[in-house]
């Protein structure tokens, strides 16, 4: 035994073991969101994520992974790589391609679960197939090349993200946006007169356990984005990471105290996912303080983003764009004002954020890249979407969508209790 | 700090975490199957998954690892290391004896709880305590010795079998099978004129989400069983698995809304753990490719399995032979197809399928072994079974099996949903 | 990479993940306590635990850390690392001091979730906060401190308590009863006769999967304290744990079976984890054997002590005391008993339980600093509580209670089965 073969043992393990805690994280994304919509739409969700995880892993196996991590090509596409194929020599690590492949299989497959809450109880599943193909396929794997991959244009501009706040979260986010406003509120929602209606989340201890899961989940997909065991930041990225998600809980437990007098589940349990979502770009980068204060910013902006998509007469189930997008967005302009140069000297170069000597430079690339990115995610799922309507219906009909898209679409009820034997007929007669 | 402590230590952490990974997995198994059958039942399955955990463990430590894993007696049984006592010093691993007992334990109590599935709604608990004793302190064991041993025929033979398509699912499947078809089918599954009524899942979300954490805990599973971090196929195995789960899902989305004209939940949910169980064997010794196909194959045979029992009156409630034993089953087989020397290189010899010029050597010892394990835990299943028969009932009565396993055995139900205290009389009183 | 460099990112990453793990276990909690309170108070539950993790972090990052491991004054309490700053240098460890918070923090985490469960259904929220403040700032951290700190005076006298059976389950168990007492009981749960009600769990499968992640968790918390993963302990210690637990749930199945006819899913649930907790302290220091002893005798007295409570008119929703102070107990006091020389050598010095030839040294020096961690944490909390008070309601109105604190107090029900719009008014018209 070498030490070589330690280290790679190691560095393997690690990631190993963080990917399949960022895979875990669909059974966080699918118990967060069956427990947020309707009892009557649980199964459609989890469906959803079934999608996410099948169709996203072998999507990005065979055209993703290439397209975002393969050589480069003029800084917008990477070339090779399709298959786990042909010349990946550019991509210099301690661990094979292949287990660097399964980390990134895991990113892949939470930005898709992103958008899937916010289309909930209403998109058709076909659409959503086809949707979720485009975004493992093409969306997310072009702007992850640009931020990420050796040779990228907004990386080689600068532009830093950790673990993703901008590349995941935001372009996740905003491409959540996109989709809610294409495919229009829910029926009843939103009353004639512009009133909201409050749908009651189903199920609000799975959901909590849901964000539970995601938040484990999150150790690995921001300390194992350090690739390596032996990284130096690891401790401090974990330890950020929690400080920022328990301030995100914090702040949302004593905000909606005074602003609603009741410590609002749903909002402390996006709270705790808004703080972890903003430290994402900057866990390895900021102080302990910094991210305390990026959680508590986020959480407090997740109300009210909340609040504004509402008034807005946005619609948007599971909040996924108050939660990925703005905290997404937040984040990655933090890096911009927080990043301390003795902490990315780790990446090879030293970074100053505004308030450590480095004026508008960095924040000015975060900004660009941020408005890159999501711009990017908005408009090509916009443009997806439309392409996909001229072949098939992206909203389910009336009838479906009244009577839930369990026993519509997929022909059983999320949950029975009373009856022995399964009578679909009379199912469908409810509504 | 020497080579050989770090060296041992990452080993060690290695197997304790996948071990880990593994354990967790009897709460997927508990979520899956109390989400699967109804209600009133739900409660009784989760007992029974403490009895596999709880007694598994015990017994496993008492008599089966020195069954399995002791030093060989003829290639049929293990003669030492009851207690985890006595010689073991065939044993040569880079890990004590008490961690490779945990990551062994932690299978044996995999193995039992496949089986907890295809009797559920029905068996009796004090019979199923005496059936799980049987299963991890012999019938399993056993079977396990004859392959995985240091001095088992089968292995002997030539048989590999990474992870456990054969000895771990087609022995629990078949045993499983056995099982069902001895207790018979729950009251009112089967309708006189031979019709099959549905039972429609009592907790979609529940179920999915176990699915998701067997998936989980699979990348311990799989990975795990390199015994050794340092072992370089850690990586390609974590990918196949994914691979393989990821097409049985996706294949059972496409394959039942062509066939069903929707996508049918319970499928595809049953068809990522198919994908997953055919990989097993292989994980280390096949192409990407052949993973891709191995999970696809699985998941639409678990389909078609999982009508010919209905139509053949067997009543699997959670379609445990189907995903177990059939792609257990298969992926053993695909070994004796797949096999690449350069894969299998790592386990001390090159190994040969038919598509990589190794002819029917492989595929008939494959096969062989498969059959032997399948029908030891058929027969061996049935046997016990019978015994227990002599001395108690192994089925409910009809009365406990109208009013729940729930409500009935455990004296209390699942779900509570409007009651401040317990009625016993007046929830019996419900048929 | 030189050898000191791969030891540290070895157990950096050993210690990450395992308190990953110990965090999920909040998961755990709260699923367990959500399932088996009644579901009018499931969120409420929730939102405690949300408390305890977000408020838990902060404070003892602000205060906690520094008054329990920070600079030793007089043997009483800690007087740097406030923030993690100022002098640490007495904490030498191979990881940083980060890393070593944040495993500290997952611990005062599961202390402060201990007590939630016990004041669950009637405490209201806004004390719960303080009182959550109170216990993570100030009544664990010293407790803590002359245990398990450098220069603490208990673990001067020779305690030793590996993962915390006194400090952690021991302390939170008295805690918890405190708090129970001082609160009072449920409305209704005992009969103006003395005669007691029983609440029926609302949730058993999520109880049991929390059982099932907390065990999960629990190997991250006995084999994670290591702190260092070339410690010859850790495969010991994770099978001591496995076997410990296993007895407590194999015992508590085969008790009750006989004490009530029934194997009793709740008793069942919280036997495995009274062994779990019994074995935490001694995990790393006792035979096999005495493990599966340890876990007996604390499944069987985890029965006969929720009786007995029951008998006294102490009401405890989810157990807390009988699982958390009962067990802590006997296992702290199990050390005196069975600690082995060669096993304690590990660290630093070699113990002799009562059974290898200790004498009653060892034995009395655990029974003392039980007796005073538990004391501290019962009489503090009675304390804290009784100034809450002078502030505050620490329970909730009588309506709220009937009406359940999740439409009462957090304004949304748990469940929502068929309503596909909030209607606060009418949920509130229900009691």
């Amino acid at each position: 035994m070498d030490l070589a073969t330690l280290s790679t043992g190691l560095d393997t393990i690690w990631v190993v073991l963080t990917a399949a805690m960022i895979l875990l994280m669909e059974g966080g994304f699918a118990l967060l969101e069956a427990g947020f919509v309707r009892q009557k739409n649980a199964v459609s969700i989890i469906m959803k994520v079934f999608v996410d995880i099948a169709f996203g892993a072998l999507i990005f196996y065979f055209i993703g992974f290439g397209l975002m991590y393969g050589k480069d090509a003029g800084g917008w596409i990477g070339t090779t790589g399709f298959l786990l194929d042909g010349d990946l020599s550019h991509i210099s690590l301690n661990i094979s391609h292949e287990t660097y492949w399964l980390f990134q299989c895991a990113f892949v497959i939470a930005v898709i679960s992103i958008v899937s809450g916010a289309v909930a109880e209403r998109i058709h599943f076909r659409a959503y197939i086809l949707y979720a193909i485009a975004m493992t396929g093409l969306i997310y794997p072009v702007a992850g090349h640009w931020v990420w991959a050796v040779g990228g244009w907004l990386g080689k501009l600068g532009m830093i993200d950790f673990a993703g706040s901008a590349v995941i979260h935001a372009l996740g986010g905003f491409a959540a946006l996109a989709a809610a406003i294409f495919i229009g509120p829910r029926i009843g929602k939103f009353t004639p007169e512009g009133k909201s209606n409050i749908v009651p989340p189903s199920n609000l201890p799975l959901a909590s356990v849901g964000a539970f899961i995601l938040w484990f989940g999150w150790f690995g997909f921001n300390s194992g984005s350090t690739l390596s065991a032996t990284n130096g930041s690891i401790g401090h990225i974990a330890v950020t990471t929690m400080l920022s998600a328990a301030a995100g809980g914090a702040v949302c437990i004593l905000f909606t105290m005074m602003r609603y007098k009741k410590a609002d589940p749903p909002m402390v349990i996006n709270g705790s996912l808004a703080g972890l979502v903003g430290i994402t770009a900057g866990c390895a980068f900021v102080s302990d303080g910094a991210a305390i204060l990026i959680g508590s910013v986020c959480g407090i902006a997740m109300v009210l983003a909340t609040e504004l998509l509402e008034s807005k007469g946005v619609d948007d189930p599971v909040g996924a764009f108050a939660v990925h997008g703005i905290s997404g967005s937040l984040g990655t302009l933090a890096v911009g004002l927080f990043a301390m140069p003795e902490m990315t000297k780790g990446i090879g170069q030293e970074y100053y954020g505004l308030f450590y000597g480095g004026g508008w430079n960095l924040l000015g690339v975060q900004a660009l890249g941020l408005v890159i990115v999501s711009f990017w995610g908005f408009a090509l799922t916009w443009g997806v979407l439309l392409i996909i309507k001229k072949f098939m219906p992206v909203r389910v009909s009336k009838d479906e969508e009244l009577i839930g898209l369990d026993v519509g679409i997929h022909g059983v009820p999320a949950y029975n209790q009373d009856h022995d034997f399964l009578d679909l007929e009379q199912l469908k007669s409810r509504k």
